[in-house]
């Protein structure tokens, strides 16, 4: 394949190249190096913004709304759904990935589901470098959505520029689902199907929380939404486009995505080290493993010998 | 401290040293080197139980009857609770960890709740350490508990011999909560709350889909309980046992648990490495990053130039 000439048809905003670019990326093929060099230069202009929160949020709803106002305002939208979905169930049980059908004839809205195959670890490596496809077509807005709300979400929305806290009222309690690292993470907090008799309690325990903790000068504002009925849909995008000024105000965006770069790199070089010592020390990582087990060595002395005896470290 | 003296106490099963001794390795004390060789030679006894779930399925009811039928076997039992808290709620908003009460005073149990303090990254590694120390004061049977249904949950569970996975009828949809991650590492099913109306298709969505993948010769049981009143926890125990002997029989045991010191080795090489590099070569690291991030190096080509640069690898 010319991946050159790939490249060329993702940067002219070629839905199938995109299509085909991102499964390249996804899959981790050998091409997608190149690729990924090739669309460098025509990264960095998308504002990223990522939804999470618990199962049956309703995320992909609001992800819908959001995408029909961009549309409405003349921008080219992105949409990534990331399914850390379980390889056992494949995903395909609920068929939730059935959606958005209403775009499908656009040519400037791309929508792509990220499955994890096998390892979930991958998947927060691949989802940077999804949107970095998503934004060199073009996209000035990418929707980053998550199922879920455990670590591997927490690092994939982390490629956001604003994050957006989706938590719903009544699903059982509704700060508990918040609480396994979502509330930091939060820039915006969206009370989805507020129309529920439990929504002002809920609003009103997310603004106690945040009112104790505004970090740079920004206090996370709570939106209510309605995502099946657009009622609020407005407001909360209104509340990023706030985020975003705040952000850039305060030189804080350029900050964000430093630490972001940074992060990528660190985990991706953590990655390339387990693969290498996978491939030329397995023997040892045998051996050291066995001596864990029997109680002769302690994990980190063996993680040390390791890296030590494999040439890694002094 | 005199290290030698807290680990001869620990051995000899005193509570208050265990306590002493589970916080210095939670806080990676450098005394926890120390204490965890000295008990290296006592571990490898405990038959470690995984409890896990989504948030509300009554894992710590659960816990808490499977602790009160194992002392009436008259075995020693530990319970780790890993609650992968948000640093921001700090954990004491829903005052969850109140709880088990009634085995305070029983000098043969011991109950540990495990925070996360700042980053969710050290807690599974923490997590096997803790069980250790539990191990080597003697607890036959560690209860190891987690919350939330995340990657941190994945890997922390994973340091069980049986995983028990709690679902739970009508809590959103059961079969979506059980999604990320869960369905291939359970080696038990409890379907809790089964006196719930929806208990049945729970059941039978579970039973359907386990049918289509046992794994080394294990079908995963589906047994219904109600914690809260101690129905089917006799046959919940009787399952894991049950799990115990066929892995025993066919050595799947001694396998999984070298697969476990290998994954522990591995991350811990891992997380030395990364502390070494931002040590050791944070200006490298800035300056890749920052190419990252204006598009002229790609995250995999910064990671192996960080790798080789840091003479990590050539």
């Amino acid at each position: 394949m010319d991946v050159r000439a790939l490249a060329r048809r993702v940067v002219e905003g070629d839905h199938v190249a995109a299509a085909r670019a991102i499964s390249l990326v996804e899959d981790r093929h050998p091409q997608a190096v190149q690729l990924l060099q090739e669309l460098g230069p025509y990264t960095g202009r998308a504002y990223v913004v990522g939804l999470t929160g618990p199962p049956g949020a309703g995320k992909s709803t609001l992800a819908d709304a959001l995408t029909r106002l961009l549309r409405r305002r003349g921008q080219r939208v992105g949409v990534v759904a990331v399914d850390p979905t379980s390889p056992f169930t494949g995903g395909a049980l609920l068929g939730d990935r059935i959606r958005l059908v209403d775009h499908s004839s656009d040519p400037h809205v791309f929508v792509r589901s990220l499955a994890s195959r096998g390892s979930l670890g991958g998947l927060s490596e691949a989802a940077g470098d999804v949107v970095r496809v998503l934004d060199a077509m073009g996209c000035e807005v990418v929707l980053l959505e998550t199922v879920g709300a455990g670590q591997v979400e927490v690092d994939v929305v982390r490629a956001a520029d604003t994050v957006v806290v989706v938590a719903v009222p009544g699903l059982g309690d509704a700060v508990q689902a918040l609480k396994a690292g979502m509330m930091e993470i939060a820039d915006v907090f969206a009370v989805n199907k507020a129309d529920h008799p439990d929504a002002d309690r809920t609003v009103a325990e997310l603004v106690n929380m945040l009112r104790l903790a505004p970090r740079d000068g920004w206090e996370p504002p709570v939106v209510r939404t309605v995502a099946t009925t657009g009622e609020g849909v407005e407001e909360l995008l209104a509340a990023v486009d706030r985020h975003r000024k705040h952000q850039e105000a305060e030189g804080l965006l350029g900050r964000r995505r430093r630490e972001r770069a940074r992060a990528e790199v660190l985990r991706a070089a953590e990655a390339q080290l387990r693969r290498a010592l996978l491939q030329e020390a397995s023997a040892l990582v045998e051996e050291l493993a066995a001596q864990v087990q029997s109680g002769r060595l302690t994990v980190g002395e063996a993680a040390r010998l390791l890296l030590q005896r494999a040439g890694v470290l002094r």
